[in-house]
C-alpha cells in the first residue's frame, strides 16, 4: 500500500520521500538551556526532527523559549511535543501549541476521566487543525488502551476460533492507532497531518505487527523498537527490527530507543539510525570502509591500525568534504589484509589497498576504480594512502 | 526450498536443526599455543565451530597439535581448516587431513596451474571422502573465479536483453558455488558433507544474492557479510544482513566478519552472532532486559545505573544459572523510567520494575508475572530488586 505523505514543519515524509531520522531528548524540558543544547547536539549528529516531552506547565512555557533558541541558531528541524495525560491542558498554552511542529499523543494516555476522553482528544486535534500542526497517534504496548484490549479479548472468547492473546494484543494496538487516526481525520485533521506508530519491545513482534499495519493503512508510519535497552542488545535489536522492515519499504520516520549508560551520549541513537540507513543504502552519510576481519594469514596489528586510521581520517574530514564535495558520501574504500580477497575486494572499491599477509611480498598494491595504480612499500603507508584518497577526491569532484 | 542436513564433526546443521555460530581465529596457525588459546576463548564465548587458516606446511602440522589440545581440554567443537592456493598440497599431510572436521575451499583460489585445477580440486574432495570430512565450497566476490566471470560476461554481451554487470557477478558467484558443490557430489562426496557460501561485502547485495541462492539449491548454507569492517559499521551491517536473511529462514551457520581494533577482542564476533540470534528469538542465551531510553520525564542517571547493574548482575550470574537453571534464558526483565509505559511494559515482563519519573510519587512498583507484587521505596533498590530476581528464579526453576 502506498503511503500518504505527511508534512511536519518543513519536512515531508511518506510518498516517495526519503526516510527521516527522529530522536528524543532526555533532559528535563523545564531546563531550557540543557534541552536546547541537547537538541543542538542531536541536530549536529544528524537528527532530522527532535521530540521533547511536554509534561508540566513550566515545560509547556519552556517549549517557546527552546523553539526561539533553535530559530536563532538556524536549527531548522521540526520540534515535536510528546504529550501524555495532560496534553489537553498544556496545549491551552497558545504559544506552546504554535511553537511545536507536531503533537505526539498516545490514545492509551489521553488523560482525564473516562467520559471526558473524547472531549480531550477533540481538543488536541482541534488545536492541531487551528495551528496547522501534525499529530502522531503513537500507540505503545506499555500503555495500550485497556478498555479496547478487554473488549477485543471478550469478543475473542466468544469466537468459535479464538486467536492467541498475542494476536489480540497486536490487533488492539493496530485498531487503536488506525481508529484514533481516522477519528482525528473525521473531525477535520488533514491526512497529510497524521502519522501513526504502534511500538512494542520485541523484534519479531514489531516486524509482524508493522507488516500487518502497513497492509491495513496508508497513513505515514513512524517505526521504532520501543525500550530497546542498553549496549549491544539495544543496538542489535533495533538494527534487526528496523532493517527487516525498511528492507520491505516499511517506515517513513525511524527512531532508535537506546538506553544510554549513565553519562552516556544521547547522540548514539542518531548515529545508529544513520548507520542502519547507510548499511541498507537507503541514505549515504559518509564513504564506507570495507575491511576484512583478519585471520591467521594477516599481519593483524598493522592492518587493524591502518583501517582505524582511515576510518578516523574520513570522520575528521567529512565536515569539510560534505561542504566542498557532497558526493563524496558515495565512495567506497577497502583496506584488506592479504592476497586472498585483498586485490579482488580492492577492485570493487573506488580506492582499495591490499596489505601483504604473513610471508607475502611486502608490497601494497593500491587499486583505483578497479585498476592497480600504485604499489606502496616501506614506511608512511598511512600518509601515502591518505594522500592518494585526497588526490582522488579532488580530481573527481572539484 | 528445504535445506539438506550437513554433518560437520559432531554438529548437524540444515534441516530443522538450529542455526550454528561459527568464528575464525586471527592468530598465526603456526603458533599452536596462541591459536589454541584463541579457540578456547571463542568456544567459551559461545562459538559452536571454529575455523583456522591452514596456509603453510608448519600450519598443517600445527593443526594436529591444536586439535589434540582441544581434545585434552574437552573443547568438543568442529575445527575447520581454511585453504587457499595450496590445499591440495597441505592436505597430503594425513594427520592434518584427519584432525580437521571440515575443509573450507574457495573455487576461485584452488591454486596450481589452470590445467591442474580440476586435478587439485579432485584431490581435496577425495581426501574429504576418505576421512569422512565435510567441505565448504566458499565463494567470495573478492576471489571469484575470473574465468567463469568473463565467460558469463561474454555470453551476456551477446544476449538480446543483457543483464547488469551486478547481476552477472551474482550469477557467477552462485554458479561457481553450486557447480563446484555438484562436482564434489558427483565424484562421491555425500550431500550431507557439503555446505556452500557466496559472500559479498554489501548488505543489499548479500540479501539479494542469498534469496536467489536459497531458491536455487538445497545445500546447507553458511551466511556472513564478508569484510563487514570496524566498529558500529561492522556491527550494524552484519546485523542488517543476517537479520533480513535469518528472518526468512535463510542461513544454517553464521559468522560475523568484524575487524577488531588493534588489541581488540576477537570474541566480539561471537557475542554479536549470539545477540542477533537472541534478538530474533531464534536462540536464547540469557534473560533479556527491556529498558526505556529515558526522556524528559525520567530521573535518568538513577534509572540508567539500575539498568546497567541489572545487566551486569545477569552477566555475572549466567555461568551459574546456566548450570543450575538452564531455562533462565527465557526470562524477560524490565527496568522502566516512568509511569507512561513503566507499569505496562513491566507487566509484559516476567519481573519488571517501574521507577518514578520527575514529580511522580517516589515508589517503585515491582510486577511479577504481570501482577504488582511489591512496592520498593528508599535506598538499596538495586539490592532489593536483585533479591527478588534470585527468589523468583529459585522458586520457578528449582
Amino acid at each position: 500500500m502506498s503511503r500518504n505523505i505527511a508534512k511536519i514543519g518543513n519536512v515531508i515524509i511518506g510518498g516517495n520521500n526519503p526516510v527521516v531520522i527522529q530522536s528524543m531528548t532526555n533532559s528535563n524540558t523545564e531546563e531550557v538551556e540543557e534541552t536546547f543544547n541537547q537538541i543542538r547536539d542531536l541536530y549536529h549528529a544528524g537528527s532530522e526532527m527532535v521530540r521533547i516531552t511536554v509534561n508540566t506547565d513550566l515545560a509547556a512555557r519552556s517549549v517557546v523559549e527552546i523553539k526561539n533558541k533553535m530559530i536563532q541558531h538556524n536549527i531548522d528541524i521540526p520540534l515535536i511535543g510528546c504529550f501524555h495525560y495532560n496534553g489537553h491542558i498544556l496545549l491551552q498554552n497558545d504559544d506552546c501549541a504554535q511553537a511545536l511542529d507536531k503533537y505526539r499523543i498516545n490514545p492509551g494516555n489521553i488523560g482525564g476521566k473516562k467520559e471526558n476522553k473524547n472531549y480531550n482528544m477533540n481538543y488536541i486535534i482541534e488545536r492541531a487543525i487551528q495551528y496547522n500542526k501534525a499529530v502522531r497517534i503513537g500507540v505503545n504496548w506499555g500503555s495500550l488502551d485497556q478498555h479496547l484490549l478487554l473488549e477485543l479479548m471478550d469478543q475473542n472468547n466468544k469466537s468459535p476460533q479464538p486467536k492467541t492473546s498475542q494476536e489480540i494484543l497486536h490487533d488492539a494496538l493496530i485498531q487503536s492507532a488506525i481508529e484514533n487516526a481516522n477519528y482525528a481525520h473525521e473531525i477535520g485533521l488533514s491526512k497529510e497531518k497524521i502519522v501513526i506508530s504502534c511500538k512494542v519491545s520485541k523484534v519479531n513482534d514489531l516486524v509482524n505487527l508493522y507488516k500487518k499495519l502497513a497492509k491495513m493503512t496508508d497513513y505515514a508510519l513512524h517505526v521504532g523498537l520501543t525500550e530497546a535497552g542498553m549496549g549491544l542488545k539495544g543496538i542489535v535489536s533495533t538494527t534487526s527490527a528496523l532493517s527487516i522492515l525498511l528492507n520491505e519499504g516499511i517506515g517513513n520516520t525511524i527512531r532508535a530507543s537506546l538506553t544510554p549508560e549513565a553519562g552516556g551520549d544521547r547522540t548514539e541513537e542518531v548515529k545508529l539510525c544513520k548507520q542502519i540507513l547507510q548499511s541498507l543504502a537507503i541514505k549515504k552519510f559518509k564513504p564506507e570502509v570495507t575491511a576484512c576481519p583478519g585471520c591467521g594469514r594477516t599481519s593483524n596489528t598493522y592492518f587493524q591500525k591502518l583501517t582505524k586510521e582511515i576510518e578516523d581520517f574520513i570522520n575528521d574530514n567529512m565536515p569539510i568534504w560534505q561542504l566542498k564535495y557532497p558526493k563524496v558520501v558515495d565512495l567506497n574504500f577497502a583496506v584488506m589484509g592479504c592476497i586472498v580477497n585483498g586485490p579482488g575486494e580492492s577492485k570493487h572499491a573506488d580506492i582499495g589497498i591490499s596489505l601483504p599477509g604473513n610471508g607475502e611480498n611486502p608490497a601494497m598494491p593500491v587499486f583505483i576504480d578497479g585498476k592497480k595504480k600504485y604499489t606502496l612499500r616501506g614506511n608512511n603507508i598511512s600518509s601515502k594512502f591518505k594522500e592518494i584518497i585526497i588526490e582522488y577526491i579532488e580530481n573527481k569532484y572539484s
